[in-house]
């Protein structure tokens, strides 16, 4: 049962009537020393290293209210968040937030937003540990996520080597599809839709990686060929893309391509925000990765099948 | 010497090529394991444990450009979120930023904000270690400050007791003493006025209060009288404030008052972000600390000079 009333907005509520509102009843993991309500939150992590990444999410920018529910958005942020955490091999374990809406939004969409938030940070088991809500002509939602390396070394872009293998844990082409089908108002292919929404990181892979001794990773946000040209660059070596090895991404997303007019490949290679991770690893991957490319000595560019890649690379903020 | 072109705009200039100029040439401090660059940043703290809290500021409401340099946004962005740091009796070790700008903001002016949070981030010798930069229809900035508790218990806000003495440190009154001035237009009292776009905290006395034995702790952000109001609801107690005590407060803001046909006693008793802290403690405060009240049992409540309060108490966003 929402404790506001939905004509309720967030001036006739209050600031602080509302913060209690989204903190009342969480339940934060044992790391959390202290929670929110203080001026800071404190935390404890297992090898007295923090990880810690940023993500700012703009109404009309990175979502759209009349496609998302307050909900979806929570969770997005949590997500895109995380998967950063994950690509230097750590696991997300609290977030702080910040919440800028107009005075007129109805206070249970903060507290959905909230819902949202910590439905997604239960998926790795983390909490929200504070936050700041203030008022803004419109939606804005920005996120920072601390992490446990748990003793691991933490996981550069630096470390390719000529050699190693290229691999992917989750899924790639689903969210940019999902953009073109709601861009073109199209109302069929459901999952992909709502995978554009809500992404699906592969949480514990980094981990998994890191004690698998990959070389290099990053989160597929920015598209693939993108994120992969960040890892070219930060080890100064060539990377090399089968796209045969892609083929069930590339399937996944066909239809839909066609239904939009749009390139299976552009989704799948340039695509940004399905938060996938690719590693490099000096040998077989472990379980859960699929090798889809190689890394070979050269200057820092990405070729896809040997050849330059002519379409998109991905997305850049302006 | 500004990397770039007045006349170009962050889309002339692009988000990544802006981000390199932000990082270029910046020195992290030890503790900082890895900077900006990669998917995340890695910290280390003294003890195992890392003190976190989150602000966000938005164009207009919080700061405006016709008032403000993107260099003063930038040292007040880190000032207040500092602050809260401090107010937990640690100290601000590193700061993690999102920046939203429309795309035909100057990229000198993200620039300028940058060195501006460099300029308060070295006042206290803290590092700004990660980032996003996105596009938004006016300016955002959400800045999250990492602390380390150097083996201090966190000062939190239910330790107040009766018996207690309230005292301060930094400055109350002169922050609302300088929006009112900026609001009227009226260009005498230019330290008031700077004071209002740059707050000046009492870096380090947050640990010297902790190391004082002091119970509770706050920083005054949303008025002190409110800010108290959080202490004496936390701890259950009556806080009693003495306004003989803020006799130089007073005086420092009554002239600026005056002009404004304002009254003093609202800017040092409901003003907010001066981010002085205020603090109670079990005996005589130490170096740095001026007593102003007395903690009282009874039900939570702050009173001045044994009476209510009838002005404003302080701030909400709503």
């Amino acid at each position: 049962m929402a404790p506001f009333d939905p004509a309720e907005s967030m001036a006739d509520v209050g600031e602080f009537a509302v913060i209690d509102a989204l903190v009342h009843g969480r339940v934060q993991p044992p790391w959390v020393l202290i929670g929110p309500g203080d001026d800071a939150a404190v935390l404890s992590s297992s090898d007295g290293r923090t990880v810690v990444s940023t993500d700012m999410l703009v109404e009309d920018r990175h979502f759209r209210l009349d496609w998302s529910t307050p909900h979806d958005i929570g969770r997005k942020a949590i997500a895109q968040n995380a998967a950063d955490v994950e690509a230097m091999g750590a696991a997300a374990t609290a977030f702080v937030v910040a919440f800028g809406a107009p005075a007129d939004t109805p206070a249970a969409s903060a507290l959905q937003l909230s819902d949202g938030m910590w439905h997604e940070a239960a998926a790795m088991g983390a909490g929200i540990v504070g936050g700041d809500l203030v008022s803004a002509p419109q939606w804005v939602i920005s996120v920072t996520v601390l992490g446990d390396l748990g003793g691991r070394a933490p996981v550069r872009r630096d470390g390719a080597r000529p050699g190693d293998v290229i691999a992917v844990a989750g899924e790639l082409g689903r969210s940019p599809a999902g953009y073109a089908l709601w861009r073109n108002d199209i109302r069929d292919f459901e999952a992909l839709r709502r995978r554009h929404l809500v992404p699906a990181p592969p949480y514990g892979q980094g981990r998994v990686a890191a004690d698998g001794g990959a070389t290099a990773m990053t989160d597929v946000s920015d598209g693939l060929l993108a994120d992969l040209g960040h890892i070219a660059d930060a080890s100064g070596c060539r990377i090399d893309v089968d796209r045969a090895s892609l083929g069930a991404d590339h399937a996944a997303v066909a239809d839909a391509a066609a239904a939009v007019g749009g390139d299976a490949w552009e989704f799948v290679l340039s695509g940004g925000e399905d938060h996938a991770l690719v590693a490099t690893f000096p040998g077989a991957p472990p379980a859960g990765w699929r090798v889809i490319g190689r890394v070979a000595a050269g200057p820092p560019e990405v070729l896809v099948d040997g050849d330059t890649w002519r379409g998109n690379r991905g997305w850049q903020s302006f």
